[in-house]
């Protein structure tokens, strides 16, 4: 169903004539995330300002069966915020308030389009910590974490975004509002309604305020960079350190092909032998950090680590962690495409998976750069191919094909923190069983049983 | 429907004859649970030993349209057990054997009959740590902690159940097998429905098997107990407690009259003026934790503390909790019948409640003993009456009506971790709206569309 004349004169009506946009400059802009594939082209594109917009968005096209896609700033990396039916997107990004950081309680109340970093800035001033921080926590949104259950470096010590939603306000497809959840540190009335909507990639209801546990800031962090001759060395060594009583808030690996990319921009020194490195990161109290981080050097230093860098300040650390932000956009300098694949095993099992990467780099004959969170065995892995090469982009397929079952072999999944969205969609069955999609499909039909919020996802 | 003879043979012949009984003795054992109420005595009592018989029963009785009451050992406070339309009732205590203690992963995967003070030993014995620790921990099983998300005293630092589920395995109405969620620390593949399962009651699903993240065990814990001649002034030294920077695992509370009930059976010198007891916990690096144990014993004495008892052992440390864990039985010395209410309010209220709690006190006529998790809000609220005096009964009633109605003023919760069951079930409306529950309502639907899976429970 294209978006008709009358229906686009009477949303302008509704939200003005500043936040709806049919050009085609406009609608290009809309119709991709950060997920590789074809660009779809949205019918128009609406900013609402409130949850009254939103509802009454949402009324209208259930009413003329116009699909809606909401959206934040897009960073997604599975194709969750493309209109792969056209329609109408919904970028939230105006509802972007910080309604209430509740300091006596441990609770913040947010609108979507809130900046991940605009959050973290905010209860961080306020002596409050919001643990979950995606590598694109710069440009990303809350609403689009909640979509995704994003997690981010920190999860390791500090879970994902779902262990920090106490409670929603959103809005049903056919333009209903609904509460969930609670403002209280515990709550069991009724089904966990919350918990469902998190990470169901805005396919159920339109999230449009957010009630978040937060933590009292932590006092003292301690920032290294570990490096190895040799990646299996270093996947071996977060093994080790993953066993010990300690647990990092962060342990992040670049891989030699990752390191490849970056080694010329770095501003710290690395040796020349090192092939892998490991950044990791303690917090707490400072005396127990301080005793903690001596025993994690010692202990990688036994594991055969080459050198290790300690951050004497923000500034330094900020240097070490560069290098792994400057990964992503990075990658593009090896190849035109990457099959961005976010993988998770059990992290017992990540020496194993380590090896069976660079056999698939050698069984194929592409780069693969892999990266991510070791220490919770979420692994990114970037398969690289020119896509000009019709060989090279069905090798770099196959060897996706390859990366999960050997993952879901060692007992993994096939996405820790990215969903399903598009790309990953034809790879479900490979995880879940039919029985268990049929009931995933049955609720999806009882919260949209017109299949109009971002249609087209998760479900084949 | 009443279970015919051919159906309870075909049944006795599947688990064995030493594992059914329609015995009258043993129905009336499986028809109550720890809530007051009327007994509903079922059909007959069936005890599976594995996911296979689980999954014969419950196609059978699907195709009989008997209703099913799954359970573990009957201590929950709301009802969830009980047979209210007869039927089946299915413990699950003989499917209690813990599979696996994965030391490389911090994963236990157990089946749901296990007692969770097996799992902590048998955990903790390996130096890791399972932290939910309800009340009934020496009885309650770990499947009747997933159906209820249990809490208990480390909930204020450690969270609830659903925070260490990673994955299930379980048996719809119709005797399908499904598996949910993950063996890893992270897992966004399709729809949550493993969060949707835990604290759902057992109306969705039987669980068969549970995978459970753990925690390495920390090194240290300090108890101390904080008398105060005054509750709110113990409420407010809590609430001061919670505004610093260090959560203690457990902040408990025991009112006045919770004193009362067990002060001529403590092993511990409680000062002659005291008239509320706080129970602090804290645990982690030795250094660490004493720094802020003294920190902590300070702060209370400028809040106003009469004496502050630190445990010097083990012994001593059991000897301080006897008198939280005495408080649940000990209540029928005052009357014959509580209605045991488990309100959460947000941390920063709890003075206000503590002060509404005496105020209906006043008010009522009846005794109203309160006690419990005062770290994340949860107050354990009985109202106790005499069952055979209308007018009292009418009293406890019409209190705990106003009990709800000033939680929810606060912005609290109506439960916080001991479900809606039967008992709340009236009371549901207050906190969910409508079409939230319209939607639990086709959740449920999709589940089990015959409505037999412990029917009569949470919706009116």
């Amino acid at each position: 169903m294209r978006l008709e004349d009358a229906v686009y004169r009477q949303l302008k009506k509704r939200v003005g004539e500043a936040h709806i946009t049919r050009n085609p400059e406009d609608r290009v802009c809309y119709s991709y995330d950060a997920a590789p594939g074809p660009p779809f082209i949205p019918d128009a594109v609406v900013f609402p300002e409130s949850e009254a917009q939103v509802a009454d968005i949402m009324r209208l096209s259930w009413e003329k069966r116009i699909p809606v896609i909401p959206r934040g700033s897009g960073s997604g990396m599975t194709g969750g915020a493309v209109p792969v039916q056209g329609g109408l997107v919904m970028a939230l990004t105006r509802m972007n308030r910080i309604l209430e950081i509740d300091t006596d309680n441990f609770i913040a109340t947010v609108e979507p389009g809130v900046i991940v970093a605009d959050l973290h800035a905010a209860v961080e001033s306020q002596g409050l910590f919001y643990p979950p921080d995606p590598a694109s926590s710069a440009v990303c949104t809350i609403g689009g974490n909640v979509g995704e259950c994003a997690g981010g470096p920190r999860a390791v010590k500090y879970g994902v975004t779902r262990d920090y939603v106490l409670g929603l306000q959103a809005v049903l497809p056919c333009g209903d509002i609904i509460r969930t959840g609670v403002r209280t540190a515990k709550g069991v009335a009724g089904y966990d309604l919350t918990r469902l909507i998190v990470g169901s990639e805005g396919t159920l209801a339109v999230v449009t305020r957010i009630t978040l546990k937060l933590l009292p800031k932590p006092g003292y962090v301690t920032t290294l960079a570990v490096c190895f001759d040799d990646m299996e060395k270093a996947a071996r060594a977060v093994s080790g350190i993953m066993r010990r009583a300690v647990i990092p808030r962060c342990v992040e690996y670049l891989d030699e092909a990752s390191l490849g990319l970056v080694r010329h921009q770095l501003r710290f020194n690395l040796p020349d032998p090192a092939r892998a490195l490991l950044i990791l990161e303690l917090d707490g109290d400072e005396t127990l950090v301080t005793t903690q981080t001596a025993q994690i050097q010692s202990f990688c230093l036994q594991s055969g680590a080459l050198d290790i860098l300690m951050a004497s300040d923000p500034v330094q650390a900020a240097a070490i962690w560069e290098a792994r932000k400057a990964l992503s956009p990075a990658l593009y300098k090896i190849a035109s495409q990457k099959l961005n694949e976010d993988i998770v095993v059990p992290i017992s099992k990540i020496p194993d998976m380590v090896s069976r990467i660079q056999t698939l780099q050698q069984e194929s004959g592409l780069t693969i750069v892999s990266f991510g969170h070791a220490g919770d065995g979420n692994i990114h892995c970037n398969i690289m191919y020119d896509k000009t090469d019709a060989s090279q982009k069905k090798q770099a397929h196959e060897a996706v094909d390859k990366l999960f079952a050997a993952t879901l072999a060692l007992g993994g999944t096939i996405t820790g923190e990215h969903g399903v969205g598009l790309s990953k969609k034809e790879y479900l069955s490979w995880e879940i069983g039919e029985k268990e999609q049929s009931i995933m499909k049955q609720i999806k039909a009882v919260f949209d049983p017109r299949q109009m919020l971002n249609p087209g996802k998760i479900f084949s």
